[in-house]
């Protein structure tokens, strides 16, 4: 179990972090950019740190980059020097990870990293909206590349499955980003064209009066705020690029066939998606959930937890240091 | 006060409303095109009628139908040999306008017609579904046309404000239908192209794990019964195919952006829609409610209430026959 974690960048998601670290014991030693949370984060019994050099030379077992990946160049050319590499594993939480691998590879920093990416957040953001609930439950992608030492990895999913309480899957920078992109970085871009389009309208007076439930929860992600959405779509945007064309041309595809009445391809467009909804209708309604055990060989660790992920499993726990429990939630 | 509402079609809207209506005091007759529903209804208060055209002779005060719009030609068929035009003024929760009014014009029954489409919904279906508070502090748009009579207005305009407690505001029909594909049929069909393209993803069971908030939320009206969604969009298909085109040139032009790295684009594309953001905080933050009282003039009484709407005014209740409360929140 790391005793000492530390957490560079107390916003939203490293706020929330650090407190829920906080509350399970962990001595949790944080740092922000500007000591604006630093009250706030010491009566949630967080340390905070005068200088994130100080923190690193404070030797946590994991040392967590929880700010923009724009901060992240400035933050290694301070961890270069003060960093014991040997003593900490670093890590980060940003959604983009094949940017932040490189970054870090070029700051010599890639022997203690292995990325991470908790599926968690919301549109608001600084410490002032910060809730340790904001985790429950959540997944986290952990991305190593071809040179991640299997202690290092162990670090951090110890970390997330024995002190967070969550689950995670492991996978390498290139399936993660486009994934993300599919899942989150492209429907953002999605949802801020729609109220772009909304803002356009001679009538949005009328019909925003009209909004509802649809229209709510397809601009939620809209109202974030346009900076942090801007940097990670640029972060992945040749992966968001091509998804983008991709649901454009299905959309004109529609379009047209609502235009010319053609009843085959409006209908194939209504059924594509029914195996995606008969997967959330089962989800739903059974939760059925199968548990099992899978060894990890030195050799071939990686491999084994990335077709794990490709089955759809998720790591819940370990039962030593090279066995994982693993859950299968539901077919797709 | 109308004091006997008939309700033709109990599922999930319908269902609904007689249930909130039953529970106000009001005389509720039900039907349903099968009885299904009947003994569940009747337990909530609704007379369960063993016919279309039993409820129509019954001449309840107002009638609603709250069927699909495909099964609205069959109805009216039946409407127009037992329906008392005199006693009962005729209306229905359709979510598209245009496309009923010509359906009720071509029955004859036109003269005690009001369209009516509550803000109101959820991806369930069927009585079973039904939940009174769907209809909680839920916004009407009621659409006249040129022969509408004003009293037949004030029956449905008071059942809403009086007895189902909501607000309404009054468009003409085509103000309505395109309003509504802005903001609920066109980002039907996005949600809906968004788990098409996620289905035929090589990588969609990395790419579900990965799913959080905006994926959910941005997908949840995909998982309504495509058959309804799909005969929401067809009926109003003109209106939803050029909104899909312009959406659609929105996304490719943003691509297009990413793809050459281009900065102000990139900066305009996140930009453009802060108008809805600021209004949205500012709901959020003040829910500023401005209320003032309207005259209708039986000459322009359609052109004051759009007008009204126009402004982003609702009308919240009626200080007598020609006076309405009107409420404005917030500017867009």
């Amino acid at each position: 179990m790391v005793t000492t974690v530390g957490i560079a960048g107390m916003g939203l998601m490293g706020g929330s972090l650090a407190r829920r670290l906080a509350r399970t014991g962990a001595t949790v030693l944080g740092w922000n950019h500007n000591t604006h949370p630093y009250a706030a984060a010491e009566e949630e019994g967080i340390i905070c740190m005068p200088s994130l050099d100080s923190l690193a030379r404070s030797s946590p077992g994991v040392l967590i980059l929880c700010m923009p990946l724009r901060a992240i160049p400035e933050a290694l050319s301070v961890l270069r020097g003060g960093l014991d590499r040997e003593a900490t594993t670093l890590t980060d939480i940003g959604s983009v990870k094949g940017a932040v691998r490189r970054q870090i590879d070029v700051e010599g920093l890639g022997e203690c990293y292995v990325g991470a990416h908790p599926m968690a957040g919301n549109e608001y953001s600084g410490f002032g909206a910060s809730d340790p609930a904001l985790y429950d439950d959540a997944l986290w992608a952990l991305t190593v590349g071809a040179h991640t030492q299997y202690r290092r990895f162990l670090d951090v999913a110890r970390l997330i499955t024995e002190q967070v309480g969550d689950r995670l899957i492991t996978l390498d920078d290139e399936t993660h980003d486009r994934a993300a992109a599919l899942i989150s970085h492209m429907p953002h871009a999605v949802s801020t064209a729609m109220i772009n389009q909304l803002t356009a309208d001679s009538q949005r007076d009328i019909a925003v009066a009209l909004a509802a439930g649809s229209w709510r929860d397809m601009t939620r992600v809209a109202l974030t705020d346009p900076e942090r959405t801007r940097a990670m779509i640029e972060e992945d945007s040749g992966n968001v690029e091509g998804l983008l064309r991709e649901i454009s041309a299905r959309l004109l595809a529609f379009a047209d066939a609502l235009h010319r009445g053609d009843q085959e391809l409006i209908s194939q467009f209504f059924l594509q998606g029914q195996p995606y909804r008969d997967f959330k209708a089962d989800t739903g309604r059974h939760g059925h959930i199968s548990e099992r055990l899978l060894q990890l060989d030195p050799a071939r660790w990686q491999q084994t937890l990335l077709e794990s992920a490709r089955r759809g499993e998720q790591v819940v726990g370990f039962r030593s240091s090279s066995q994982v429990a693993v859950q299968r939630r539901s077919d797709f």
